[in-house]
């Protein structure tokens, strides 16, 4: 039976991570400290014979022997990571730096969640996994960018020079069930305005694009990514002349502005009383993003499949319920 | 009396500061791991009474009182930096949090020792202070770019939310006496070569540019920016626009091709039978490099002074001597 850790598992890519592996027969063992992660969202697991919770900060050491590491625990909505940023860096950091420890000693498979933020405010579109990105070292967002890019950097040197199996993801906008209602993101925010009759807040004037994916979409990538061998993703890497560490932009590609998603979510919701009021953009908000997902469409036969109405009343269900 | 502390005081710019410190009458201590540091660069100050040497890594926590901390250690030459790349990412990272959180506990003015190298590759010329970089977070260099953009981004939060007062300085290519024979730059390299009469090494066709600016120069700069009160300095850098964590570029605007820069050297050592050749350009090797100091003129009233023929017989002459 395979082991897999998935730090941050209680949050909300991870404890969807969690689902699917339990699903698929993994003994999984979550750490988490409960920082944006909750309880709710793992309490289906509690009973499973397969599932080990322990609260845990990733910034300091753990052991285990796992077959796979999927390293998810870092507070990942501006809301959250702007909240302690100096907590957001460490978790970032010192976290990648004890799962990679924890993989040179034992041999396993490491998948890092990066983040589309590491392009901070693109000057390319869509963005390949070769562009270097745009970003302020000083900016409100840097505690989270930065952190998530000297990130990337330690795999990239745990891999090259510690033989480490190391994958990143460089995962854009998700969206779906298990999101907090209160973390600010776009997606959520509108979702609970609107359920609640409040006025659906657009920050600048709503032209900037987002590309969104269902969480079953990510979910699917990240398993897919870690199914492949080594030396089967190495050299599918090599063919397309990516010779570093593997790192896959994983995405939905298709564009919406703000204003049209707000418009798609009250379309969903027709009873609600909520109408769209702008305010002023915060700082570093990138204007733009969208992901190229060329590559991960080659090496692993994945592309999103789930459209944005279907998620949406996904999410909008899991909303309702959680009113309740 | 003043108290100092200098990491990385036995490196080459930590020595100079040092040298400086001393003169002026501050109590100085130095913790140094000599990973490029050299006992040879700091013997002249062990019988001075108001300096203390201690061996000890940066990644390691450390106390003591001190009105300032010089945080200047990290290997900063590629070769060096390259040469364990984990361990710099360590040393860059785990040493701010070090002293960023002694300050915190002691109320320390700090001096962060950045580097041009967090522009990356640069797509615009000068460097403004406000300009985000270039960098590749996977290339070979971005153990040191990526892990001095972190220290920025941890500087920048602890100077917003824990109110410690430190100052970041971005330091272009800095060169003089104290600098290691075998650290791989360009200036050291090639007086070294056509000390020895060996060929001078030029990478790409030697077209690309830096800027150079000599060891007294940058400590002038750095000591005038830690003599500022904070609110003197905060009053001078609002009038400027820029109302976050105190950065300035301390660097020589003059640009030289490394071609020019060769043909300097071997014109002050008419006796030396070295020839240039050209060998391939290392990968991610910025193309041009040069610094705009308006802001430090204005907020220091600092520019360089020494022109690079006097820096460098000056170096010829150190490294003359260490030869001998």
């Amino acid at each position: 039976m395979k082991k897999a850790l998935v730090t941050g598992g209680a949050g909300f890519i991870g404890s969807h991570l969690v689902e699917n592996l339990l699903n698929d027969n993994y003994e999984v063992t979550v750490i988490d400290n409960f920082s944006t992660g909750n309880m709710r969202n793992i309490k289906n697991f509690i009973n499973n014979e397969r599932f080990t919770f322990k609260l845990h900060d990733v910034t300091k050491p753990f052991d285990g022997y796992f077959d796979e590491i999927y390293n998810l625990a870092c507070p990942a909505s501006p809301i959250k990571y702007q909240k302690d940023p100096i907590g957001t860096l460490k978790t970032s950091i010192l976290g990648i730096i004890n799962v990679l420890d924890l993989a040179v000693n034992t041999g396993a498979k490491v998948l890092q969640a990066s983040t589309s933020e590491i392009y901070g405010d693109p000057l390319i579109h869509p963005q390949k996994e070769s562009y270097w990105g745009n970003v302020n070292t000083l900016g409100e967002r840097s505690c989270y960018d930065e952190s998530k890019r000297v990130a990337e950097t330690f795999c990239s040197n745990y891999f090259k020079h510690k033989n480490v199996d190391v994958r990143i993801a460089r995962i854009f906008n998700t969206f779906g069930p298990n999101m907090q209602p209160n973390d600010g993101r776009v997606i959520s925010n509108f979702i609970v305005q609107a359920l609640n009759n409040k006025n659906i807040t657009i920050y600048g004037n709503g032209s900037q694009t987002r590309s969104f994916q269902y969480i079953d979409d990510l979910i699917r990538g990240l398993r897919k990514y870690m199914s492949l061998q080594k030396d089967e993703l190495s050299n599918k890497l090599t063919n397309e002349n990516w010779n570093q560490v593997p790192v896959l932009n994983v995405g939905n590609s298709s564009e919406y502005s703000i204003v049209e998603l707000a418009n798609k979510i009250l379309n969903l919701l027709p009873d609600s009383k909520s109408k769209i009021i702008y305010e002023s953009l915060p700082s570093d908000d990138p204007q733009r993003r969208n992901p190229d997902i060329y590559l991960a469409k080659k090496i692993l036969n994945w592309e999103t499949s789930i459209d944005l109405n279907q998620g949406l009343i996904n999410s909008i269900n899991y909303f309702k319920n959680l009113k309740e």
